[in-house]
């Protein structure tokens, strides 16, 4: 079955790369979170509201993903911490090559924590490591309390599910309780974090995570 | 370069047997919608609510594409509609193939409309057809209102765009008038409805263009 083979040799090449990004990473002193999510779960407020709640503890950098268009990466730059936008043409995922050319496009010697936003997409981003110390899923109200049982390989490939737009919980049917249960289900060692980006509330928790981080990176 | 060669064959492939379903579907008297959208967006509950407003207007079958579970096919099983899920196994998309399955399992016959409940996924379904007559994208009002600038793709293959939760605009910055400009400006002749399956806003207008296509089949 030569496709098979075709399959499993990308794969390999691509995690061969994600193992060099995380060595140089490591060697520069630099903690990567990939964050991934649905898109409009709240990936790039997230990040900008990261940026502001970190300023003067952590040197940022961030990596935008996107299938087209920069306007992440726009918004982004005007925080003033280095941003490079990774354009992947219509596909549907960053792979580490796309990483590795970022890399080489931040000031990593002056940087702590590495932020990749992936493409906006709950099923491909999962298989394909980054050169990331944590993987981040961003699942937000207005999905449902029912993604963790329909989108599975997302949630075990998680280090860590952040419910973001809790301020929308008054206006929906979301049962926190039952979207735990269910996360716990497909991955009982996932972190969950709870976040508005509108009210600030629960991102002192989940910026304080990221801050520690840096005690033990890899 | 034989990768290319062979994505090329496979997409060919895959368009060789959509025409194979579209002659089939055309045979036997049934317009088949292909429904995509984010994970979360309510392509679900849009084909409940389509299913209950055409009670007596149109005989519905419904083919319901996940990564994994059923929870999607059983909802819509209660309402007496013949439905057929298509589990991915963690692929992106519906293909062809899957829904030729698909067919073989619904009463063709009796029915005149098929609804296909794409992967929630809003990159990769947008290159596969399957079939379908009319290309349906399902946008959320909680996903911001920059989705056709970010994910052109599939706004440019769509039929119609559909502006689903529209009773949350109150408690979200989003622009109706700004998301409409940016629709017209990747695909002029896309139709832009607006729905809420809270409050049924729009949802006649939606379902009047659904039950009109059976005039003009193909």
């Amino acid at each position: 079955m030569p496709e098979v083979k075709v399959v499993q040799q990308f794969m390999q090449a691509n995690d061969s790369v994600a193992a060099d990004n995380r060595r140089l990473l490591a060697e520069r002193g630099v903690v990567a979170v990939n964050l991934m999510a649905s898109p409009g779960a709240g990936k790039t407020s997230l990040i900008l509201r990261t940026i502001e709640a970190l300023d003067g503890r952590a040197r940022i950098g961030v990596i935008e993903g996107d299938t087209a268009s920069q306007i992440d990466a726009d918004r982004v730059a005007t925080t003033g911490v280095p941003v490079v936008q990774v354009n992947t043409g219509g596909g549907c995922h960053l792979d580490a090559p796309m990483v590795r050319s970022a890399l080489d496009a931040l000031p990593l010697d002056d940087m702590d924590l590495l932020l990749i936003e992936n493409v906006g997409n709950l099923v491909c981003p999962a298989g394909f490591r980054l050169g990331e110390s944590q993987n981040v899923v961003i699942a937000s109200v207005p999905e449902g309390d029912d993604k963790p049982y329909k989108y599975p390989a997302m949630f075990i490939a998680a280090d860590v599910v952040v419910v973001n737009k809790i301020d929308l919980l008054p206006y929906l049917d979301f049962d926190l309780p039952a979207f735990r249960r269910l996360v716990q289900g497909v991955n009982p060692r996932a972190r969950v974090f709870e976040t508005s980006c509108r009210t600030d509330e629960g991102l002192s928790d989940w910026v304080d995570w990221l801050d520690g981080l840096r005690a033990r990176p890899g």
